[in-house]
């Protein structure tokens, strides 16, 4: 059993070498452990003792080790090493790996790399595939069986050239045209008469997916359907690739957070360690959006102008009603977003959504409005000054409901990203509203509040 | 390939045999098609519907087909089944799928239906688990091999006990106590001499996980080494169950959506068709404690009463400040709680976080601040307004950054998840602040904005 502080009892004891300098020490407890640890503990450490570790690797240990990073950190990573290194390094790697850091650095600079490679044309061919596409993702196919084949024949053919391939866990079989016609996996191989032929065996209801295809729909169809993994066809239904499930993990928790980073506004390529000036462009144009919005709501306000004048209370009060506004807002909104993404709902479902979220608004207002009615009409001595907010309240959690509903579905509708929009349009219409409900009402029955 | 139109008009047509009630002509429809699509498109349909169709399903068809529903899912529907049916379907299915089912039931129905079955003790045993923990979420063990086994003698086992197993990628190897001792995969069983024996093929090095540990745990070690398959041993480290891949895509998706809804303040049980009153539940908490800060914040704006009174502009401008600075505490905080779910960054690297996300809230501010006074500059035609209102937006913008970044990291270092409570806090200051910086700079310089 693996024990989960491993990883961290190897980290401290790699630091303790690298501190006293003792390069070698360090780098035999590193390549003692699983690659995807070693990887991580690189990514821990600074670029000197990162630049030592690595030019203490074996080839064949440095390209298990960067098959286990992000792209990013594989090319942070080997800036540390010499180009010779590199290239040998991108010879051993799996093509997909491969592909992936090359396509992270500068045109000319991967080229250079591809040039002084011994066997470069199958990364060559995975490096035309826009990187969130399924070819972006996929590795080269498998060694592929046809169908007069019998099963002692596949078996000794898959002897010969399987040693080399990724783990593999179905066998496709093609046509004379390497067209896409079955499907039989190991188990029915072991289980089969050496006699059979794979035509017997094999199964033809095979789930594929185009090339060009968002990366999004591979993985849907991999969960869907629960495959290991997925044959990628081009458009004549010959496989060109095949996507294996460890490539579903990362394109599913990548989509959950470009929803949650879009839903926050900070684009949907934020990360932790991205570059200055790209977190000022990710996240500047939302701020700026939602300044249209701000001066919207004070706009509002300064309808009431004369009203507040009257009774500077109601300038404290008035963003208690706008703030739960907000809250409520996006406690809807929140719910649809990810709904929709997760097709739990379609904005087909629209008016029993919406018919539930303003039930839950009413209830929600009459519960918070109550509440924030009878402490301002303790605490202001003044019950009216209660009823006027608690009413508000009331009003713009409805509207909350109503709207934190309706905006994601229409922007679905339209074929806008939900999560791109939702926020600053639900946010608009709780501060106008909140604005307009609490001090609207406020002038009307301004003298039973003076 | 799989027609991605294929479903939508199965869908259609479904629909249109059941709306000419021709329901035997739907269910043959729906028994052509992938139980993932069939479940899919049952979960469409309304409660007449369901019932129809799935009472003319085989047994072992109904079984497929639940296993590809969701607990909530699969309980709403097989109140359509009478008891009999479902006894037998029960039966049929997969153990974990038959658990999954059973735990969503009341205890005194499931214990009836358990009583029922003919061979209920794999149920049993997979029942007792709670459902957040690896022992939830998975399966009986597969046939497992011995070492001695020669790979002849370990095929002709696997023949005899593989057809009624789930899907196998992995063969485990274990000891006369059942403990865990070794692995092979099924492509080293192939490849293998027969005459070898296990012990010679088997790999020593097998990651495992303890049936008490957190399902996400689980999720992690999976996704870290790429496994298809995680064994799943108790405290002796006897093989007592397996979690395959296909179930880590839920937890997975299950995580992310937790992480979405706690930081929206919607409660990590919330799904678009909760039952109302679990709605409420969730949601009122987090609107009656935001109204503690929404209390506070208020009492700071009638600290300036009297600045208010004189410059009733400053009401209609202030929120500009605060939504503002919520907006950009918000991207902060959102990217820290993320990153940190990921495990891209720890508390330890505060004080990077905390320096780069102060300068990008000194930028920010410098930008959307300098915005914001020149527009309030000539729309009052009062510069001295808008110098005031772009300083506090400045300094707001830097508060965000700051606790942005502080209010999660510290959350996580005193062990609460930072996705609950962070933006409660950071609302807070930013409104805090924000109404405090603008109103005291206003009421310094009274007589400049007068």
């Amino acid at each position: 059993m693996v024990d989960p502080v491993k990883y961290e009892v190897a980290l401290e004891r790699i630091q303790t070498h690298l501190d006293a300098a003792d390069y070698d020490a360090a780098a035999t407890l590193l390549r003692g452990l699983h690659p995807a640890d070693a990887a991580e503990i690189l990514n821990e450490l600074n670029d000197d003792e990162q630049s030592a570790l690595v030019n203490r690797l074996e080839t064949e240990q440095l390209a298990d080790v960067f098959e286990q990073m992000y792209e990013e950190e594989m090319a942070e990573v080997a800036e540390h090493l010499d180009r010779e290194t590199l290239v040998d390094m991108l010879e051993a790697m799996e093509p997909d790996a491969a592909a992936d850091l090359l396509g992270e650095m500068e045109p000319e600079e991967a080229a250079g790399l591809i040039g002084e490679m011994d066997e470069p044309a199958e990364v060559t061919a995975l490096l035309q595939y826009p990187e969130d596409e399924a070819g972006g993702i996929m590795n080269l196919p498998p060694p592929s069986l046809r169908r007069w084949m019998r099963v002692r024949e596949a078996v000794s053919y898959l002897r010969e050239h399987y040693e080399d391939a990724e783990e593999i866990f179905y066998l496709y079989v093609l046509d004379r045209n390497t067209r896409l016609i079955g499907l039989v996996n190991l188990r029915a191989l072991i289980l089969a008469d050496p006699e059979q032929t794979i035509e017997m065996i094999m199964s033809r209801d095979v789930i594929s997916v185009r090339v060009d295809a968002d990366q999004e729909e591979a993985a849907q169809l991999l969960a869907r359907y629960d495959l290991l993994a997925l044959p990628v066809v081009d458009a004549n239904n010959r496989l060109v690739g095949i996507i294996t499930v460890d490539d579903l993990v990362d394109v599913i928790e990548e989509e959950a957070t470009e929803d949650i980073y879009r839903l926050a506004g900070v684009g949907d390529d934020a990360a932790i360690d991205s570059p200055f000036w790209q977190i000022l462009r990710n996240r500047l144009p939302w701020l700026v959006m939602n300044l249209g919005t701000a001066f919207l709501a004070a706009y509002v306000v300064s309808l009431f102008d004369a009203t507040i004048a009257k009774v500077t209370i109601l300038a404290a009060l008035m963003p208690i009603v706008t703030g739960q506004g907000g809250n409520a807002g996006t406690q809807t909104m929140t719910v649809v977003v990810r709904s929709l993404a997760l097709h739990e709902v379609e904005p087909s479902d629209t008016p029993y959504t919406l018919w539930r979220e303003m039930r839950v608004g009413l209830v929600n207002g009459l519960v918070v409005g109550t509440l924030v009615g009878l402490i301002v009409a303790v605490f202001t001595s003044n019950p009216w000054l209660g009823v006027v907010i608690g009413l508000a309240m009331l009003g713009n959690m409805v509207v909350a409901g109503t709207f934190g509903t309706l905006v994601p579905m229409l922007l679905r509708r339209i074929g806008v990203d939900p999560a791109l929009a939702s926020s600053i349009f639900v946010t608009a219409t709780t501060d106008v509203m909140g604005f307009a409900l609490f001090l609207g009402l406020s002038t009307l029955l301004i003298k039973l509040i003076l």
